[in-house]
């Protein structure tokens, strides 16, 4: 079993970066909070007896050699950057519950076959720079270094320019390591192990996604003297696409998602009807033909909305990943596990999307879930008790030592 | 008439001061740049003879003395702040065309029993610090100096410190000076004028407002792995009470408005289902009875919205003011100048708020309005014709010679 103890000071240590306003964290992808957790969390590594290496989207890579030299890595990790009003174990928890499996491997003395790389992937929150999982989606040679670049956090600032700003620009190429197998272990952010009162998700999918980006453009015009008549407003126009996708969501039930996290009204003056309003539609489904089917419904309906008020609507998809089926080798290899180590387990469709569905494109790939109270994620009031995470790290460990070969 | 150059070339150099990213302006309250524009209208108005005090709201008072020493002066004026996309026409014609009518009086040398006092209010938009129209109303004891000071911006920057910060914290008392008359001048900001090829607006009233500032609460959580069943759903609600005030207002015409300029999703965030969501409702009608109706409605409607979701609602009325009636005095005067001028004219209700709606409860007081191209205001394209300005500005000068006396 793992240190108990260990993992959770690693995790209290690394949530005094970027503290969040009500006990969470704010730790957003490449801002000099990020840049200090990295530093905090290389460090660890090298008195882990590990070799960190960088590659050009910021990724980390701390690797323990194995025994066999032409055995390919097996990576464990999740992400350390955070929501801007995130919790303390969202990714967290999977970068320092890998760093625990070496450090329980280097108490036991453990050599493996496969050498083990802990890996930090870059920005896969999504917040600052979209899409999500972005810096997984390069590996995987979804999206090329260029695009990453690119993107933009609400300030205009570029991911290639804040990535050499924190000085987290590496060498390597990115998507030039080999996989023997990848794991991610991740607090579920649902609420179902905690309600079936289970200790273990065996993660056997994840869902897929959608990001629509609205840009409805209407007539900035003064509230008081502009007739009901005379008004193009973007503003309803986007309260009624709102509603829509509420029902969009509602007729797909089960097994389907829809909101809106993200609106930016403008000039956003009490007294303007705005003229542009963008928002973001997120809509996910593990069935990929539902999944496409609602963005075909809210992208056939949106229009009609807008039409009707005279408002303008362009619709840009700004991020997606299909439904993923991981491993059953490495699935089996995680309820093998928890059977083992006696904890309760059930099988678990991911809700959220993880860097393990990009390298599931590039690699057999699992994810362990652990439950987090009330489902809640996301919040700085997300929380979890030493217990469950001890216990997914157990079963992480078991499940790569089985893999990575004694 | 008027020098329709003077005033024209006047309102093209202001328009230099805080450009705008599409041909209007951002001259917003207490920025460095109202600080500039103050200090070009103050050489200006020194330029033409004219003494220059300030409040300690930031008011600017710019006298032409008369020739009775016991007779109170006429006052003349408007705003020179703006929306933060605003137009080049919105406050400052009405400012500028009241140094334009002194200017004029110059050149006929008019001797004028009363005083003339050109008047720049602070804060008249609101849109920086709400409420609106906000030295006007210390001024005529709506409200107090320190509820004035506490206002804040966006970013928390109190009104008091901005004030001091820019320079331009008077020394006289607010409201100590005591009124003949109030003029203003001002664009209609709305289709009427236009539609009805009438060049003047004899303004008889203005509609009154309410200002509701909501707070919603919702639960943040992610957008993936949250079942729809477990949302406690802010933005939803927003959606929903946005339809509702579009509805209320709908119900109430002719003669009533109601929309939304203003949202702030918190923590903004894709895949977060927002925690907070603020945003403000501006209702606005001529009719008393009808207002105060509607305002009911809405503060009834909303909390069946939100408990049905779960989630919380608190409502602040931050923005007020009540139907205006102007002086008949007055409102005489402005019709007869526009006859005499042989401009075609017809009467107004004003849409919006202006500073003559404060006055109007410390002296007799009324408005000029001209047209403007398709009653386009808070937009950055707001137009309006030279010939246009001039006309009003004409009426302006015949009115006020006419109540200051000869
Ligand atoms: N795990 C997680 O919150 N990932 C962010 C991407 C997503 O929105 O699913
Ligand atoms: N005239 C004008 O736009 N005033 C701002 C206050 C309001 O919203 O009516």
């Amino acid at each position: 079993r793992v240190n108990a103890d260990r993992l959770w000071d690693m995790l209290m240590d690394m949530a005094k970066i970027g503290p969040g306003i009500a006990g969470g964290n704010n730790r957003q992808t490449l801002t000099d909070e990020d840049g200090e957790g990295r530093h905090l969390f290389k460090t660890w590594c090298e008195d882990a007896g590990l070799t960190v290496g960088v590659d050009k989207m910021g990724t980390m890579f701390a690797t323990r050699p194995g025994t066999d030299p032409d055995a390919l890595p097996v990576y464990v990790g999740s992400h350390l950057d955070t929501q801007p009003t995130g919790g303390k174990y969202d990714g967290v928890l999977g970068v320092l519950g890998a760093l625990e499996v070496v450090r329980t491997m280097n108490d036991l003395g453990i050599k493996t076959r496969h050498p083990i790389v802990v890996t930090n992937w870059a920005n896969e929150e999504g917040a600052r720079f979209a899409p999500a999982m972005l810096a997984s989606g390069v590996f995987a040679g979804v999206h090329s270094l260029d695009f990453a670049y690119g993107r933009k956090d609400p300030e205009g600032k570029t991911y290639g320019d804040e990535l050499s700003r924190i000085g987290w620009l590496g060498e390597e190429e990115v998507g030039a390591r080999k996989m023997h197998a990848y794991f991610e272990y991740h607090i579920e952010q649902g609420p179902i192990l905690e309600a079936e009162e289970k200790t273990i998700g065996v993660v056997t999918h994840c869902q897929g996604l959608w990001w629509l980006e609205f840009t409805l453009t209407g007539r900035e015009a003064h509230t008081g003297s502009t007739p009901m008549n005379l008004r193009v407003n973007a503003g309803l126009a986007m309260a009624r696409i709102i509603e829509m996708v509420q029902g969009v969501a509602m007729e797909n039930q089960p097994g389907a998602v829809g909101g809106v996290g993200q609106v930016f009204f403008s000039p956003n003056s009490r007294n303007v009807l705005p003229g542009k309003v963008v928002f973001t539609v997120d809509i996910r489904s593990p069935d990929k033909a539902k999944l496409d089917r609602m963005r075909a419904r809210i992208e056939a309906e949106a229009p009609k909305i807008t039409e009707a008020l005279g408002v303008g609507c362009s619709i840009e998809a700004i991020g997606h990943f299909e439904p993923v089926t991981f491993d059953p080798t490495l699935v089996t290899a995680v309820r093998t596990a928890a059977e083992k180590l006696g904890y309760s387990h059930m099988n678990l469709i991911s809700g959220a999307g993880h860097d393990a569905c990009w390298a599931a494109k590039v690699a057999p790939a699992t994810m362990v879930m652990c439950p987090c109270v009330g489902g809640l994620s996301h919040n700085e009031a997300e929380e979890i008790s030493k217990e469950w995470a001890s216990a997914g790290c157990d079963v992480l460990f078991h499940a790569v030592v089985e893999t990575a070969g004694i």
